[in-house]
């Protein structure tokens, strides 16, 4: 009788360990996964990108760039395209046009596009700011500051862009720079709070419409 | 017999499970803690210091500037000054007499710094990278790229300190600005490599000591 006593007690202490390793296994499984820890570095090769906009296009593109091969520029574009929802950016200075093509194609896919930008470097030669506002694109300016220096994305809520880069040409092919691209929510959240809150300083006047700026640029 | 084998069997299992359940217990016990993940933003009001040098001298400081407030610019220092071996900074633009100091302290603290910086920049007015070159510290340049636009620093090989912020006073008090602080080994073991590729390169004569660099510009 005693035999079968203890013979049942290990039983129920090895089920019990059996049944906390399935459900600790079925928690690890299912939780949401935090897997994106990027860090990309540039310069980056000048290469051919007409297959991230257009995968059919891979073998029939026949401009001189080289094909076919992966640099820190084209995991940043795929990272940007991969939008679905949302885009916010806050970016200091804006005259790539290849990453102003990826803008306007997530725009006119319907995601929902909006840009904060500093009220000196909208204007200068090459700004492609101008284009997106022409296109429908809501960007606002942070006029209470000397500059506004940010250079970060968040791509629907759920994954942040952010180094030292400016989307200028320069900076994507010359300069020595840093992307890091995370879904690390502690590191995510403090931008979207951040992007709001300069956003939402726009209805109290302190910010400009990019296309008022340009106006009395103009003038 | 049989009952015994059975009982054997099933002290076998549990016996194991516990043993897993152990193991993993004293894995995630004792594993390097991965705490850090900070987002500070600018401009940071412009505070006493002071004490984050000397902490005894917090009640004692008589100068005008509001005490004892915490900024994203005092979170910074702190981060910068717990440096207890190494100290590895990437900066384009350093010019911030405060951040100086604090280099300099962890230099006679007896901290290895390097700093690696951008061949104009480091001979703007006000630059602090000659006053570091002459209290010992090592600093050398990049000169094959158009800018060496990196701002970040990694303290004691353990701690990511990245974002928009040059070491400088306007980017600190008047600018909008990011800076993440992260021990993430994901997002920090490649700015480690990155920093110490770039490093090396100036073996290699393709950059020079800043000391070279400013001897020529003197000229």
């Amino acid at each position: 009788m005693l035999m079968w006593t203890v013979k049942e007690v290990v039983l129920g202490v090895s089920t019990l360990f059996v049944s906390v390793e399935l459900i600790s296994w079925f928690f690890y499984r299912w939780r949401p996964k935090r897997t994106i820890n990027e860090v990309h570095f540039f310069p980056s090769k000048e290469v051919c990108v007409e297959h991230i906009f257009s995968p059919s296009l891979l073998d029939l593109c026949s401009c001189p760039l080289p094909h076919g091969i992966e640099t820190s520029f084209s995991r940043l574009l795929r990272h940007i395209l991969s939008a679905s929802s949302s885009l916010d950016l806050c970016i200091f200075a804006f005259s790539n046009m290849i990453l102003c093509r990826a803008i306007l194609k997530l725009h006119h896919r319907g995601v929902i596009v909006r840009v904060l930008s500093d009220k000196d470097y909208i204007a200068i030669t090459g700004s492609q700011i101008g284009i997106l506002r022409k296109a429908g694109i809501c960007v606002r300016c942070a006029l209470d500051s000397v500059y506004m220096h940010h250079k970060f994305a968040v791509v629907d809520k759920r994954l942040l862009i952010t180094g030292s880069l400016n989307w200028t040409l320069s900076a994507v092919h010359n300069n020595m720079e840093n992307v890091i691209v995370t879904d690390e929510p502690n590191l995510m959240q403090p931008f979207i709070g951040e992007f709001n809150r300069l956003w939402e300083h726009s209805n109290k006047g302190k910010y400009l419409e990019a296309s008022d700026l340009l106006k009395s640029v103009e003038k």
